[in-house]
C-alpha cells in the first residue's frame, strides 16, 4: 500500500504539484489585453519588417534592414542589450535586382517568374528558344547534347490543375481542436515520432526541404541536370509546381550559399499556368521565343549569420539569472516580403515585449527575445545559438547555463490566431498551461495537445531537453497561398489575429517569468 | 363548360401540343455520346483557340489567328460557306508588345501588372516616383497641379483583403438547382426584369461593364482624372480591385477603340497586393521608384468587325431554309488567352458541329454556327448580325428572314459543364427541352428554369423575339479566377465538362433541326 502510494507519487509529474500555484494573474491579464487590443502596434511593426525592409532572405540587405530596425526599436522601448549577435559563419547574402520573363513569339505574353535564391542572372536581356526535356535517367541526356546552347530548359510534367473546391483560408473547427486535445502521449522510446493528425493541413512544407535535390525518375539529380545544362551552354532552367496557381508561385533556394560556393545556374520558378503553356507549345512544336532578363546580386561583405537579441532584465535576485525566451525567425524567402513566414511571428513577439515594457512589468526572471536568422536553411540561427549558449557538447543535452532556461516559446505558423499550444509530449506542463490558457477561452485559445509539432525553432531547444513550445495557430491561407510564395505579403496578415497572439504570448511570458519554479522538463 | 374547356385549350402553350412529338432519338444520342466522349477534339480545339492564337481581343492579331483557324477547321470538316463575315465598322485592334513593372527602390520587387486594352505605352523603360491621390471631387485636383510630371498616379483605396474562406471553385448543389427549377414566370409586363436568384455567383461582371467610367466620390469621372493626368505630364495611372488577389488580376478596356478615337492614357491594373504596397509606402512617405516599360500596338489596317460563320446545310426541301443556330463569342480580353471566356464555348460549339458532321447527320433544317466578335464590348457581333439579317427596323422584331430562325443556343458561362437550361421566361418551350434533356440526367444536366440570364449573345436574338437560350453551367472558377483575368488560361479548362457540353449541345441542335415545328416563340 505504501509502496503503491510512493509509486503513485513518483508517477505524478512535478507540474501537477506546482499547478496549484499557477493561478493566472487576472489583473495583469486585464492590463495586457487593454494594451494589446486598444493600443496595438503589431501592424506597424509588421509593416516595417515587411514592406519597409523588403525580402529578408538570410544575410540579404533586406534582412539587415529588418534586423537593424528591430534592434533599434527594442532599444527605443528600453530593453537591455539589444544587439545583432553573430551565430557563426553562414554564407552569402543574395538579392534580386531585376526579373523580367515574357513570351515574345508567336505572340507576346508576360510570364510570372522568380529565380530561386542564390542563383545567377542572365547577363542582361536575352531572347531564347525553349527545349522541353523528357528524361528518365542520366543516359537520356545524351539525346540533348549540342541542342541546348542558348536555350531555356523545361522538364516535362505530367500533372494538371484541378479546380480549387477547397477554400484557401480556414480556421480549426471545434471538432478538430477536440481531436487534437484527445491525443495521447506516445510510448516511451517513441518520443521522436512526430504526431501526424493531418490537421496541419495539406501541402505543409517544413523548413528543411529547401535544399532537396529531387531525383528524376531513374536517378538523375537536379544538380546533375543543372551541371549538364551549364556545360551545354543553356541559358536557364525553368520549373513549376501545381501547388502554386492563379499567379501564386512558391519559390525557395536554388543551391549552396556558402561563401566558397560556386554561383548556381540560373534556375527560375514559373507560375504553373505559364509553365504548362510553354510545355504545350513545345509539345505541339510551335516555336516559342522567351525574353528573359534576370539580375541577381551576391553580398559577401559579411558571411556571419545573425540573430537579434534583447532582454527585459529580471528583478528577483534569486531568479534573475534564469531566462524565459520568446522567439520567431526574422529571415524569409525572397519572392515576397515574408509577411506570414515569419514577420507575423516577429511582430507578435516584439509586440508582446512592448506590451510588457509599456506596463512596466518587473519580471522575476529575465525575459529574452530572440529573432532568429537562417531558419529557412535549417533552423540555423536558433540551433547555433542553443549550441553556443546552452549545450553540453559531450551529451548534447543542456548544460549548466541551459539549466537556467525555464522555457522557450515560438510563433511561426503564419498569421492565424492562437488556438492553443503543442506540448511536444511534455505531459508535466499540461496543468500549468491549462491554467494559463483558461483566461483566453473567449479569444478562441483553449486547446492543449500533447502532440509534437515540427518545422521551426522550438525544436532547437527541444533537441537538448529544454522546454520549447510552438502555439497552435489557425492556418488561414498559410499552406495554400503564403508560405514560401510570392504572395507572402502584408495584405495577407490578419490584424485581429496578430493582436490576439501578442496578448496571449505576453501573458504566457509574464506567468513563466513570475512562476516559482522553472517549467518542468520532459 | 365548353367555354371553360376552350379557355383551357387556348391557355396551353403550343409546346405542350408538340411535346408528344419531341421524344428524343436515343439511337442518335448514343452515337453522339460515343463520338463526343471517346473521340473528343474539344481540348485540341481549345488549345488552338487559346495558346496557339494568343489573346483574342476583338480585331487583334490573336483574334484574327483564331478566326482563321476556326474558318479553316470548319471548311476542313466539310461545312458550307465557312467565312469571316464583317458585321460593320468596329474599330482598332490592339495588342500588348511588352509589359514590365517593378519597384526598384527602396529595394527591388517585381509587380504583376497589365495595361488596360487600347491604352498607350510608356515610350520605353521609364523610372518614376509615385504620387498617391486622395480626391473627393474635381476641385481637389488643384492640390496636385505641377506635382505629377513624370509620375505614376495611384488613387487612395480604403478596402482590404479578407481571407478566402470560400472555395474558388464550385458546382451547383442539387438544392440550388431545385430552387432554380421552382422559379415562376414573372407577371406579364415584367418580362424584361432579370431574374436575381443569387445563384449566378457573386462578382459576376456583365459584358457591358467594360466601358464604365466610374465616378469618383463627388463626381470626378475617371475620364476627367486621366485628362488631368495627361495635362500634368504624368506617366501612367494605376488601379486595382480586391476581386483579383493572389496574383490574379482582372483587366478590361481602358477607353475608346473607334478608328477615330484618340490614344488612351497609359492605365494599368496591378495585383491588389502590389498596389496596396505602393499605397502604404506612399502613406508612410517612403520614397519609391517604379520601373515601367509598356509597349502597345494599335492595328488600323481593317476596322471592320467580324463573326465566323459556317453551316451544315439542311436536307429537307421544306425546312432547309430554316435555321438552327449555335454560337459563342470568339473575342476575349487580353490579359490571358480567354480560355473560359469564351474559347470554352467556341470549342464546345465547334466540337458539336464536328460530332454532327462526323456522324454524317443530314439535318432537316440548316444548322449554322456563329462565333461572334466584339461580345466583350457589348455583344456587338451578334447584335449587328441579328440586326443585319433578321430584324425589321420599324418594329425591332424579327422580320421574314428572322422568322426562319427556329432557335439560337449559346454557351458562355465558363468551362463548367451543363446543368440545364435557362428558358428566358419562354414557358412554351419547357416541355420540349424537358424531353431533350432527359437522356442527360446521368451527366448532371436536368434543370429547366424559366429564369432569364443575361450578359451574352443569346440576348441579341431574344431582343427581337427569337428564341435564344443560354445553358446553365457550373461556375467552377469563373467568378473567382478566370472571367476577364490574367488567369483565363488553358489549365483552368475542365476537359470532362467541355466534352459533356459538346455532347448535350450536339443533341439539342440535332433535335431542333429535326423537329416538325420551329421552337415556339414567347
Amino acid at each position: 500500500m505504501k509502496t503503491f502510494i510512493l509509486g503513485l507519487l513518483i508517477c505524478i509529474p512535478p507540474g501537477h504539484l506546482q499547478a496549484q500555484h499557477d493561478e493566472p494573474d487576472l489583473n495583469m491579464i486585464k492590463k495586457i489585453r487593454q494594451e494589446g487590443f486598444n493600443h496595438s502596434q503589431v501592424m506597424d511593426l509588421a509593416f516595417f519588417l515587411t514592406e519597409a525592409s523588403g525580402p529578408r532572405l538570410n544575410n540579404s540587405p533586406g534582412f539587415r534592414r529588418a534586423a537593424d530596425f528591430t534592434k533599434n526599436k527594442l532599444s527605443e522601448w528600453g530593453l537591455s542589450n539589444a544587439r545583432l549577435e553573430p551565430f557563426g559563419e553562414w554564407g552569402k547574402g543574395w538579392e534580386l535586382k531585376r526579373c523580367y520573363v515574357a513570351m515574345s513569339a508567336p505572340y507576346y505574353k508576360p510570364v510570372i517568374a522568380f529565380p530561386k535564391s542564390w542563383t545567377a542572372g542572365t547577363n542582361g536581356l536575352q531572347t531564347a528558344g525553349v527545349v522541353l526535356l523528357s528524361i528518365g535517367d542520366a543516359s537520356d541526356l545524351e539525346a540533348y547534347k549540342g541542342k541546348l546552347n542558348g536555350k531555356v530548359i523545361l522538364l516535362r510534367r505530367i500533372d494538371s490543375l484541378e479546380p480549387a473546391y477547397e477554400a484557401d483560408a480556414r480556421r480549426y473547427s471545434n471538432e478538430e481542436l477536440k481531436e487534437m486535445a484527445k491525443w495521447k502521449n506516445v510510448e516511451a522510446g517513441e518520443l521522436n515520432k512526430t504526431a501526424n493528425t493531418g490537421l496541419q493541413g495539406k501541402g505543409y512544407t517544413s523548413a528543411h526541404d529547401h535544399n532537396e535535390k529531387p531525383k528524376r525518375p531513374g536517378g538523375l539529380s537536379y544538380t546533375q541536370l543543372k551541371q549538364f545544362a551549364r556545360e551545354e551552354g543553356a541559358l536557364a532552367i525553368l520549373s513549376t509546381n501545381p501547388r502554386g496557381r492563379d499567379g501564386t508561385v512558391f519559390v525557395q533556394g536554388g543551391g549552396a550559399w556558402a561563401g566558397s560556393a560556386a554561383e548556381n545556374f540560373p534556375d527560375l520558378v514559373l507560375a504553373y499556368e505559364d509553365y504548362m503553356m510553354l510545355q504545350r507549345m513545345a509539345q505541339r512544336r510551335i516555336p516559342v521565343t522567351l525574353e528573359i532578363d534576370v539580375k541577381t546580386q551576391f553580398h559577401t561583405d559579411d558571411l556571419q549569420g545573425y540573430n537579434v537579441i534583447a532582454e527585459i532584465k529580471g528583478a528577483d535576485p534569486k531568479l534573475k539569472q534564469e531566462l524565459v525566451i520568446i522567439g520567431a525567425h526574422l529571415d524569409s524567402w525572397h519572392a515576397s516580403v515574408g509577411a506570414t513566414d515569419n514577420a507575423a511571428g516577429c511582430a507578435v513577439m516584439l509586440e508582446a515585449m512592448r506590451i510588457l515594457k509599456t506596463l512596466n512589468v518587473q519580471p522575476r526572471r529575465t525575459i529574452r527575445i530572440a529573432l532568429w536568422g537562417g531558419e529557412e536553411q535549417g533552423l540555423l540561427g536558433s540551433k547555433n545559438y542553443v549550441r553556443q549558449h546552452f549545450t553540453d557538447t559531450a551529451t548534447q543535452r543542456y548544460n549548466a547555463a541551459g539549466d537556467k532556461v525555464s522555457v522557450y516559446f515560438n510563433l511561426d505558423n503564419g498569421t492565424g490566431k492562437i488556438r492553443g499550444i503543442y506540448l511536444q509530449e511534455n505531459a508535466a506542463v499540461q496543468p500549468v498551461f491549462a491554467k494559463w490558457l483558461q483566461p483566453f477561452t473567449d479569444l478562441g485559445a483553449s486547446t492543449i495537445t500533447l502532440q509534437r509539432t515540427g518545422g521551426t525553432d522550438h525544436l532547437s531547444f527541444d533537441a537538448i531537453g529544454l522546454p520549447g513550445f510552438q502555439f497552435i495557430q489557425d492556418d488561414i491561407e498559410y499552406d495554400s497561398r503564403t508560405h514560401h510564395s510570392n504572395m507572402d505579403s502584408y495584405d495577407h496578415l490578419q490584424p485581429g489575429d496578430l493582436k490576439q497572439a501578442a496578448v496571449i504570448i505576453a501573458s504566457f511570458v509574464y506567468h513563466a517569468a513570475q512562476r516559482n519554479e522553472k517549467i518542468p522538463r520532459k
